[in-house]
């Protein structure tokens, strides 16, 4: 029953979202790159009892699929490091074993079954898997972000 | 292609959680409820390459599956509020209509395919879909906790 690695789990969308982004060349990446794109979560009508009282909260969790991704790749070099490659479980890369994203945005308010967000990292259309409510976070000081800081410092020093 | 609510995505494990929980009632759950435990997520020995570079990261998300989990609610009391009814959205309820979970841990070492971790909610056997680096956090001060700020008041006021 457990420990079966070939075990499958079946997941279906909740919902899609809509973004401004139709191509993945428009999403900001990078470094320094910032997600302030606004655009709606739009969940299955028949799901709008599960959002009952999600309004109270100011950020969610958003889990989402790479639906335009295929296959993956264990170590690779990508956008935020373009000189040393990493390891698929150390990087954001979309080319997952599992290809599942998770985005953390703003909610910015709800009409029924759509969410109105902010900081949206996706493209329209992407299919949503689960959105969680953002309790808490790490503290700065207590945050070390490995690579993400060295290739920081040499573009800095560049 | 996209914007179908009726496709199905096959997620596998990327290996399992070793905790010192065999049973759900001894993971703490509930106000105040603090995650120290100590733990181990194996990852299968051929994705050990994805792990390159990541013991530079204090913190990971770990998503997972809930595989002991049956079926979902959309609305439902929950530990950290036996008072008032939620959506399943604006709670961690193990009963969602994709049974994922998500937990921050902060990563204590590696060796090989094995990340030494601190901070484990799941029980033992858990099935492990993803590992990403925690990069930054929502500012204390940015954030709204909605119900769960309010279930902690009605109980400090009692």
């Amino acid at each position: 029953m457990t420990d079966d690695p070939e075990r499958v789990f079946e997941m279906r969308p909740i919902g899609f979202v809509r973004s401004p982004y139709a191509e993945r060349s428009q999403i900001p990446k990078g470094p320094g790159a910032e997600h302030r794109a606004e655009g709606t979560l739009e969940l299955r009508l028949e799901l709008e009892p599960g959002l009952q009282d999600i309004e109270g909260f100011s950020h969610l969790f958003v889990l989402w699929v790479f639906d335009r991704a295929e296959g993956f790749d264990l170590v690779a070099r990508v956008p935020l490091d373009q000189e040393v490659p990493h390891g698929v479980f150390a990087s954001r890369s979309p080319r997952r074993p599992n290809p599942i994203g998770l985005t953390v945005v703003e909610l910015l308010g709800r009409s029924g079954a759509r969410l109105q967000v902010r900081g949206l990292d996706m493209l329209d259309g992407t299919p949503i898997l689960d959105v969680k409510p953002y309790l808490s976070g790490v503290a700065p000081e207590a945050l070390r972000r490995g690579w993400v800081a060295e290739a920081e410092e040499r573009r800095r020093l560049k």
